[in-house]
């Protein structure tokens, strides 16, 4: 790799005898360097690739119109594997830099603020080239060993920001190898579906005959105990990784039972309880296998009423599992963490390490009260993950496993309670500075209250707030869908101008009514997203409404 | 982060002015930051990454005796999250390369040889930090645009290594949104998992009143198709991941039906043929889901007989999976690829990224021979993943995902198939010639014999060996006992020595008998891993023996 002709990329065999494809230099590329001319030109590639990028994640959120998506396309067609190495190093990061990173979304702009994909603290780029340096396994004892008692020490530290139990649990589960307080996952998808594996399992214990669900299949359990469907609910915003776990687990997603929102858009109390008691008058072989409780709703940042879920499903023996995917770092914040109050009497609980533990893509986590719950999901075998083992894999979804509890537990340290706390905070003031702001705008509408840091709105001119004001259920409608179009297309062309992006969805947020309407949607949860900026932001939409979307008829 | 005073690590208060907890502290953790004394100080920390860490990594394999797991675990016994933060980022690379390395596992040792887990070539390393800066989610083309028309691209390159369709083909499929070659997963659990998802999605298509598996769940689908049961077959060194996938998708881990293998260790073809016709006769209620052919078997690399059994999954029209978690890279090699021959014919296909491609923990994929046949796991939402979109997320086990595809392309720029069959050809003329010393060693019985590059064997002195081959099945039996529990105890003992590591497991491998026996595994996958190396290998473990074992009985 070292003080080789500059190569042209792109030119096949220009300069092969520095390319890789021979035994020796294949050698090279194993072996750490030791000479110290090779050092420094690794050393130089990092901070290529650190401050090579770091001018691109200066710049616009880019992402920019489908012509530019076609273009891109045809540039990536080549599907042939190059049979010598065409490029070195050094090349694939200076094109990563100048020519990949450019068309890639910049997700770190304060002006990002559609997804929950945001600016990572820098220290986490080192953390995650560690795991990656140490290439450690966490399948199994034997490809991490201290890295995997570590895991189990960073889900008990989470387990008890979750449970806050005593110091004796802790002590007596910390390292037990019998106990597992929780799993890592790829991410909150595989951490529900993960949760809901469970609880279908707990659900079908042997009884006679029936060794298990999980051996003798859903339909041989189903029989066992004299079942025909088995249902979960959760309120119509849940993720839509339930009605996947849900399909995966072979109940079907129709298994999947939306409940109403009330006002505040949190799961209706009252329709929840109304749908548990006529499932179970209409039969007594519908079992409901699980209430799933939001904290945090993708869609509008809402949190149901965990406490009163959890006495309900304490009452009738369901399991109450919390998807806190997005809100459950909430709880590192001693002014806000009453948000997600009753948490702790969950079964189940999911965060997404990626989201508001602000890690490196990509990394889930779900939590069990009961530090034997996922024994109903372990599997063994001959070579790894045998009985009595510390291993990992046992009890996990995944197989073969890259080590994030490392990230998670250097974040912790270097940002403790107090660092997360700042960014926590910070999310859910603006968050309300910003929704104060869209209500002093006459042509823009607050259509869901921020609870934590997330909130939907729509451009909708004065003169039709008063018109849908005053207007009858058929005009309503009509009315709705020009603004619903208007929104939609105010959506994209911001997103087009590359300067902000926000994201937009579809809720059924009008109280009373029956009409979808389509919203904008801001996640505030990166530290430079200043109330100024989302002025910047409600400026430019209103500057695109005025100028561009005459024509959709506003 | 700059020219702070070294801060005592473990000191809660200390230097507590130069860390994290206040909010413009917070913001240069956040923001890149431009001074050159801390693009400095970054840089000095990377270099600390990759070279402190390639110190550990020169030393021995280090997976030491239980004691000291003991011992570890009550290191890390503490469960409360600091408020404060107690370490700067020079602190805890400091304290991970110091203290945490030592005690991690030294994959990268040529004398690591027990697990699929190797050294990785250093740019590897590069490109997993350049993924981790640049923090794109594919899960949507919002939050990773380019990221993700480069995964369409990866993603064809590999279905072509594969499938080896026409230009034509790949021209229509590479970059059409509708259609999707394959799909990158965690890991080959959920790669597995994903392939048998479809296949039983397919096998129960929407019927009358039926609208599909997926919607209605299988109890359902049972009873709209008039099936009591599905199956799938696989060799009895089928991966766990299988039977696991079972569970998980309703069917019930005892639907994987093991199927004997022949004297080389490859699925029995007549036995696979008997057990179809066994099944249908059995009753029409019993439908057969999924044959799965194996790619290097994980417990002896072995590779069953793909064209025959692609043969009479056609004929019957069973969908035929291949799990080449291990094997698949084999393709790029011109010397090997007849290996895997007839895995052109499967319906999907699993592949490691972090095996035989030599990428970091950790990635999965799966390939389909149909680029529709995913359409059957589509999952759509309001907010993301709307019909007719580019976004990835649509077709995918996963939501959030990071951008493995661009260190596949990278790594594929940069090897070239010359690189990659280096290595390959390495590994499997290296297990040819360990497995040549085994035989010209007394003590030592080759147990299966290396096809691609993994080779089981075990300790068993001559005149055992005389014994055993004279002996009744009584004596036999006792004799295989004792063997075994050497065995056992050389493999701990070699592993607690910590000098190499070889793995073992248990195999049905005494053909004609019924005995299992206890195996040492070898997975020879490190260039650095030379013969010699593996010949001290056997000298320690025959030093061990002489020394250590009496105890045992032998």
């Amino acid at each position: 790799m070292k003080s080789s002709p500059k190569a042209t990329s792109g030119t096949l065999h220009h300069g092969k005898k520095d390319l890789v494809a021979d035994w020796e230099r294949l050698f090279k590329v194993f072996i750490r360097p030791e000479e110290d001319a090779c050092r420094e030109t690794l050393i130089k590639y990092m901070e290529q690739i650190l401050f090579g990028l770091n001018d691109f994640l200066k710049k616009h959120v880019g992402i920019t119109e489908s012509a530019s998506l076609k273009d891109l396309a045809s540039r990536f067609a080549g599907t042939v594997i190059n049979d010598e190495p065409v490029t070195k190093l050094s090349d694939v990061i200076t094109c990563l830099i100048n020519d990949l990173a450019p068309h890639a979304v910049n997700v770190a702009s304060p002006y990002f603020v559609g997804h929950m994909t945001s600016a990572i603290p820098f220290f986490m780029v080192h953390l995650k080239t560690i795991v990656s340096a140490l290439n450690q396994n966490v399948v199994k004892l034997e490809t991490s060993k201290v890295v995997s008692i570590l895991e189990k020490q960073v889900i008990a530290k989470i387990h008890r920001m979750v449970y806050a139990k005593s110091d004796a649990f802790y002590l007596e589960h910390v390292q037990n190898t019998d106990s597992s307080l929780g799993v890592f996952t790829e991410g909150g998808t595989t951490a529900n579906l993960t949760a809901l594996w469970v609880a279908r399992n707990s659900a079908f214990p042997p009884k006679a005959e029936f060794v298990g669900i999980e051996a003798d299949g859903l339909s041989a359990a189903f029989r066992a105990h004299d079942i025909d469907q088995c249902v979960i609910l959760v309120s119509r915003l849940g993720h839509y990784s339930l009605k996947k776990a849900a399909g995966i687990l072979g109940l079907g997603n129709n298994a999947v039972v939306p409940i109403d929102t009330d006002a505040d858009f949190r799961i209706d109390i009252t329709a929840l309880k109304k749908a548990i008691s006529g499932i179970r008058e209409k039969s007594p072989k519908i079992h409901i296998m699980a209430v799933v409780g939001i904290a945090g709703a993708t869609e509008t940042g809402t949190v149901d009423p965990l406490a009163e879920m959890a006495d309900i499903c304490k009452t009738y023996g369901i399991h109450f599992h919390v998807d806190a995917a997005w809100g459950g770092p909430t709880l590192l914040s001693a002014k806000n963490r009453h948000l997600l109050s009753g948490i702790e009497n969950a079964d189940s609980v999911t965060i997404d390490g990626h989201k508001q533990f602000y890690m490196p893509m990509s990394c889930g986590m779900v939590y069990f009260n009961d530090p034997r719950h996922l024994d109903v999901i372990a599997y063994y075998s001959h070579y790894v993950n045998r009985r009595g083992s510390v291993d990992l894999g046992i009890k996990s979804l995944s197989g073969s496993r890259e080590a994030n509890s490392l990230i998670l537990d250097g974040a912790l340290k270097i940002m403790g309670k107090k660092g997360y706390s700042l960014l926590i905070d910070h999310g859910i003031e603006t968050a309300a500075l910003f929704a104060a702001e869209i209500e002093k705008r006459p042509d823009f509408q607050l259509v869901t209250r921020p609870v934590l840091n997330i909130l939907t709105y729509r451009y909708c001119p004065e003169h039709l707030q008063k018109q849908l004001a005053a207007a009858s259920s058929d005009e309503r409608k009509k009315i709705n869908k020009r603004i619903n179009g208007a929104n939609l297309n105010l959506q994209r062309l911001q997103r087009e101008a590359g300067k902000s992006f926000v994201s937009r969805t579809t809720l059924r947020a009008d109280h009373g009514h029956e009409d979808d309407i389509v919203v904008l949607r801001c996640v505030i949860m990166n530290p430079m997203t200043t109330i100024s900026i989302l002025g910047d932001i409600l400026d430019e939409q209103e500057e695109i409404a005025k100028k561009r979307l005459p024509v959709c008829g506003l």
